[in-house]
Order: C-alpha cells, then sequence, then structure tokens
C-alpha cells in the first residue's frame, strides 16, 4: 500500500481528500473529528476560510520572489507579529518549517554570543535535523547539556529548592560557554511535560547574567496552544529570541525567527548570511498576517477558555486503572497508559487509538511512550467537545 | 530601511508586488525583467496560471494533515514525479526546502549504507544548514572530502588522465568510509561549473562499486534548467538518490527525495522516522504534480532550446576586457568579471547589477566570486530575449 512513498513512519490504511474545521474525510465518505489538528498545525481548524482567501489573493499578486526585494505584504506581515508579542521584539524573518527556524536561531545565538555550547532540556522536541536535533531527546547524544528538570503546575512551590544544588552543579563549570538555553514552554513531543516556572526562570537568569541567550521553541506551544498567547508566558521570562511555526501558517508552510535590534546588531549581513529559497515570501507572509489577525479579531484564545475547562475536567474525572496519568496544558491532553489485562501498554496505544478512528475520532499517539494525544482545533466548538468525549468515554469503557 | 527584517542579506532599496511570468512590478509601476527567476524558482515563469490554478483548486479541498494520512493527490503527484524521471526510481516522499531535502538524502545515504563520510566537489553548494552545508563551498570545514575538478564540456578530452592518480590517491585510503557522493551537476552557486563527465563516471563508479550512493542535488538544475529535464543526463551516471526543490514548486516551498526501493528496504520506518510538519502535504503535492504536467504538456525544455541558443551566442559573442569568461550551462549564464579602468571587480559587479536594474534588469549577482549570473525563466520569450540582449548591450557599452 502507498508503494510510491518512502516509509518514514506509518501510514493508517485509508486515503483522505477534504479538510474543513475539525474535521476531514476520507475517500469512502466517512468523517473524522481531527484532535491532532493536522501536525499540530491548524490551531484555527483545517481550511479556515479568512485564511484559505487571503492565500488566493496573494496567489492573484506575486508569491516569490528573489531574496534582494521585499514586499509590501512581507513588511506588514512582520510588523503583525512583531504588534502581536508579549514582549518587547522588533526584528523577525520567515521561513518555511518550524526546524530550519530553530536551526537558524540556533546559528544566530552562536554568532550574537560568540560562544558554543546549547543547553536544553532533557525531554525537549526541537527540530528533526542539526542541532536542534542533537539537543533533543530524539537524538542518542547525552550530555550534561540536556539537563533533568522537575513538572510542576504551581504557583507555589518547592522545585528550585529541590534542585537548585545539581542545577548550579550542571552549569557552573560551563555557563560561560553557553550560546543558548534552548526551550518548549510545554515539552509537547517529549510526553506533554510543564517545567517548574521558578526552576525555570533561575537558569534564564544565570544564563543571561553569563551573556547566553534564551531561545523559545513556540513552534507547537505558540498561538494559544497552552491557553495562553504565547507558552513562554506561563513561565515568567523574558526569552531573546522566539520561533514560531506551524500554527502560524495553519497548515501552510512558514515559520518564523524573532529577535530584538539588540540581538540583530551582533549578528546581521555581511557577518551572518543566510538565504533560502522562500524566506521572507509574500505568500507565506500573506497567511501568517491573516492568521494573526483571525487570532485577534475572532478573539481564539479567549473563546477556547470554556471548552479548555469542559474538556480539563473530563479528562481528569477519568478514572480507569489502565490510565496512569492525565497530563494536560491549555488545549493539549494525554494519557499516559499502563499494562493491563492482556494488552500491554503498547498495544494499549494502538487499540484505543484504532477503536477511536472507528469511532471517527483522530488521536495522536507514541507507542514508545505509552501515550495517547489530543491537541484539537482551538476553534472546536462545544458539540465537537461533546461528540469528542462521548467517543472516549465509549471506547475507555469497552476496554474496562 | 525595512527595519523590521533581520538583515541576512543586501536588500535592494525598492518593494515589488506584482509578478507574472518573465516580469515583476514595483509599487511605483516600474517593471523589471527578472533574469534570475526569483530565487531561481519559477522556471515556468512567474505566477504560471496553471499552477496558481492548480493551487487554488487544492485550497478548496485539503491542504493539510496528519503524517498517518495521506491524501490521492500525493500518490498522483508522487507517481507523476517518479515517471517524470530520466532514469529508474519508485520511492519518494515529499518536503518544504531543498535544504531539508539534502539534509535527509544524506542521512538516508548514511542509514542505507551504514558509513559515515560525505564526498563532495569542492564548489558546491548543497544547503543552507546541517551536513549539507558543511560539504558546501560556504563552509570552513575544508578537508579531503571535497575534492578539485576539471571543469569539462567536451565530449572527449583528457581530464581524466590528468587527474585519475591525484582522485585515487585522496579515495583510496576512505572510500570504503564513504556513505555518499553528493553533487551538483552544476555547481551553479560555487559559480556555474559544469565538472568534466569523464571524471565524475570514474569517481561514481568507484564510490558505487564499493557501496556508496550517489546523491544528486538537482535542486538547481532540476527541470529544464541546463537544457535537459536533469542535470544528471549531461553527466551518463546512475544515481541513487535525486533530490528536487526551486523549480518543482516553481514558486511554492515544495521539494522532493527520490530513490529506489532496493535503498529503502534497508532504511524506513521503523528503523529510519522522519517527520516534518508539511511533508507529504496536499497543496505541495498539487502544486508538484502541475508543474510536472506543464512541463510535458507544454513541452517547455524543447520549446527553450531556441533561446538557449541565442542567449548562448549573444554572452559568448561578448568582446569586453573586462569580461574576463563567459560560462554558460543551459539557461544558465554567467560573467566572471575583472579590474577594469578605476573599477574594481566587485565594485564592476555591483555596478552592472544597478544599471541593469536600473533599465528593467533584474541579474543576479556575486561579489566575492566577481560573477554577475542570469537564469531566467526558461518560458521567456524571443522578444524578452532581445529585450535583455538590448539591456546588457547598452549598460556594457556605457563602461566601456
Amino acid at each position: 500500500m502507498f508503494e510510491q512513498i518512502i516509509k518514514t513512519n506509518t501510514f493508517e490504511p485509508i486515503l483522505i481528500h477534504k479538510a474543513l474545521g475539525s474535521w476531514i474525510w476520507d475517500t469512502d465518505g466517512k468523517k473524522y473529528l481531527d484532535c491532532v489538528s493536522g501536525m499540530w498545525c491548524v490551531n484555527l481548524g483545517h481550511n479556515h476560510p479568512k485564511v484559505i482567501q487571503a492565500t488566493k489573493n496573494q496567489l492573484d499578486e506575486i508569491i516569490h520572489r528573489n531574496k534582494s526585494f521585499l514586499t509590501p505584504i512581507t513588511l506588514k506581515a512582520a510588523n503583525t507579529v512583531l504588534n502581536y508579542m508579549p514582549t518587547n521584539f522588533d526584528k523577525l524573518t520567515f521561513l518555511n518549517s518550524g526546524s530550519e527556524a530553530m536551526e537558524f536561531a540556533i546559528s544566530f545565538a552562536k554568532k550574537v554570543t560568540k560562544k558554543e555550547k546549547v543547553l536544553s532540556l532533557q525531554d525537549s522536541y526541537l527540530g528533526a535535523f542539526g542541532k536542534a536535533k542533537e539537543s533533543s531527546y530524539t537524538s542518542l547524544d547525552k550530555t550534561d547539556m540536556k539537563i533533568p528538570y522537575p513538572v510542576c503546575y504551581e504557583e507555589s512551590c518547592n522545585c528550585l529548592e529541590n534542585t537548585q544544588l545539581a542545577v548550579d552543579e550542571i552549569l557552573d563549570g560551563i555557563i560561560s560557554q553557553i550560546a543558548c538555553f534552548v526551550l518548549e514552554p510545554v515539552m509537547v513531543s517529549g510526553g506533554v511535560f510543564k517545567p517548574c516556572s521558578q526552576f525555570i526562570q533561575y537558569i534564564c537568569d544565570k544564563i543571561q547574567s553569563d551573556g547566553g541567550l534564551i531561545v523559545l521553541d513556540e513552534v507547537t506551544t505558540g498561538l494559544g496552544r497552552t491557553g495562553k498567547k504565547f507558552g513562554y508566558e506561563h513561565l515568567g521570562i523574558k526569552p531573546d529570541v522566539v520561533v514560531l511555526g506551524k500554527a502560524l501558517g495553519n497548515g501552510y508552510p512558514v515559520s518564523a525567527i524573532i529577535t530584538t535590534s539588540d540581538h540583530e546588531a551582533k549578528c546581521s549581513y555581511p557577518e551572518f548570511y543566510y538565504a533560502q529559497s522562500h524566506q521572507l515570501d509574500p505568500l507565506g507572509a500573506a497567511v501568517a498576517k491573516e492568521v494573526i489577525s483571525v487570532f485577534e479579531k475572532d478573539s481564539i484564545i479567549e473563546k477556547n477558555q470554556s471548552t479548555i475547562l469542559e474538556l480539563n475536567q473530563f479528562f481528569k474525572s477519568l478514572k480507569y486503572v489502565f490510565i496512569e496519568e492525565v497530563r494536560s496544558v491549555g488545549m493539549i491532553f494525554a494519557l499516559k497508559l499502563k499494562n493491563y489485562k492482556n494488552y500491554k501498554e503498547e498495544e494499549l496505544v494502538v487499540k484505543i487509538k484504532d477503536d477511536l478512528l472507528e469511532e471517527g475520532v483522530i488521536v495522536g499517539f507514541n507507542v514508545a511512550k505509552g501515550l495517547l494525544r489530543l491537541l484539537p482545533p482551538l476553534t472546536l466548538s462545544m458539540d465537537e467537545a461533546l461528540f469528542l468525549m462521548k467517543k472516549i468515554k465509549k471506547v475507555l469503557e469497552a476496554i474496562n
């Protein structure tokens, strides 16, 4: 099946051909509630009419140009994104993928600081290749530079006291060599873990005091996914570089690296040169501009709060012995499963995913982590949320 | 100017807002003949009506989905691309950028061969980051693995005899460790150099006999740029992996990695996992499918031959003392300049580029290499070619 495609992951044995809002349709006409928002990208729902229209309008004008030429829509989109940021930023560039943007951000941080080392948290996923991948849990490279961290959702906690000595020990010898601390505000790919904010503030203070940069990977968490505009708003930190991807294009490949003129002054042409075929292209810019505009005009994040509460209550209320833990941040929900009856943990993951697909619900899954993961569109309606909850109850009850 | 954009290269002090065919328009209404095809991408001309229409049609259906689901248009696009290849290939995947696709191809070759070293030619440009960048002339990493080569356009030559010993010396100690020879059929970014085909055949034979792969970077040369469908058709070799980008999307960000089921059998999920937000997305696939279809139905490459001849004759006929050399392959033309009167080589490059821009012609330039470079759309009409030749004559005469 699908014999012409390099098998880079598993494919479901169906073909899909249409998408709208929270739903996708297969070629037999069956519809599915897409609770993974594509690849965690369509925070506004599939084929959002305003975004599609803005894309078509730009297709009538200009979609691509040489790197030496800028377009008005690119400048407007840059202003729109910069104005949307909760802390002060005044410089950006647009690329296509989050991974490439992270790679750019790390190179940028190295140039700005004239340092080489990259610090990350141990469950981070920062990119599909290069230094960003090396700094991720998916890399076999296990070094001091991937540090353990406490998970904590509390306002006041003892996390920092309990870990400070260990952190100091790791950092003190090398802190002067650290170019950047590269951080996901919630490690979604890594298992849906939110690091303790006091712990993160402590590390960020240390790194920034020593001239290192804080690079925020908001590729998954940015644009409302965590219940706020950006994940770093939960952490009380002031990043030097923010990277956006996924939701910025709502299904179209556009990403952004956002920073300040102070940093850019230490790292721009001719000392720092970067050119990619579609960097700053007007089509991606037009999409990004419209996406941010929809977030603002349609109060997407504000309206999403009640759905988050409803779903959070629902998932936290699930009491099955095969559910080891429920994790949630904003519109991100995860069920950590465990062995049950004749099912091994990993079999249970696949069974529940398959049963839900049969029922018309698409959920994410990570077999190795024993995890089911849901990141529905932020525009999920209450009716759709009720449909989701009903189907989950049905499938879990049948296993119980 | 453009104070909100990270300065990753120089920007011309104009804004453009419309593009069609060989032309782009600035916001003052002045039009320019785009002799760099954007970023060497719009081989079919800007905003090709059939490609734009196919994009809009797909925007009405589905643009994006989760990695676990495939769409009919993706499978059709894969078949279309595979059928278009001049040698046997039966597997591919789609990504967004040529750089990422090259990075994928190198990782793939390492997994297939279980070897680590990457061989490239000394003037290659293979990508903006990662291992592909390290193997490029833009990296400071100068090793044996970037080998010198003879430039040659002849059918029979002495290139191989003259260089064979040197090549053997470089390769013989390390050939068993080489995962892949990564090759541009014409090094366009490196200076418009076409390596001798006998020399390349000799290296490819050695590498493939020892189990290494030949990875063809056709990001710039693919889809007619060199006067044939693919650059490797000039070289008489049989690559294991071909990477396409740029022209495959004609301005839209889509790239492809193309290989065989024999190789994929040694490198696929679960041993090899790769996931990127927009990998195999239906929007990029729809674009790629339509681009190839236009190439075939409209006989783009066949019709382009007379323009290539005309422009080639013109450039070869330019006799100015400040032109050190004219280089050309297919629809790629370069003028290597030298110091003249009060002008240093690099000043002359900028002056001619600026004077042509003033005259309504956009050409590429590389100051460090003393090079002007033209890669017009393959759809350039004879009238447009005449306009270009007239403007070049005018600007060069004024300097003489």
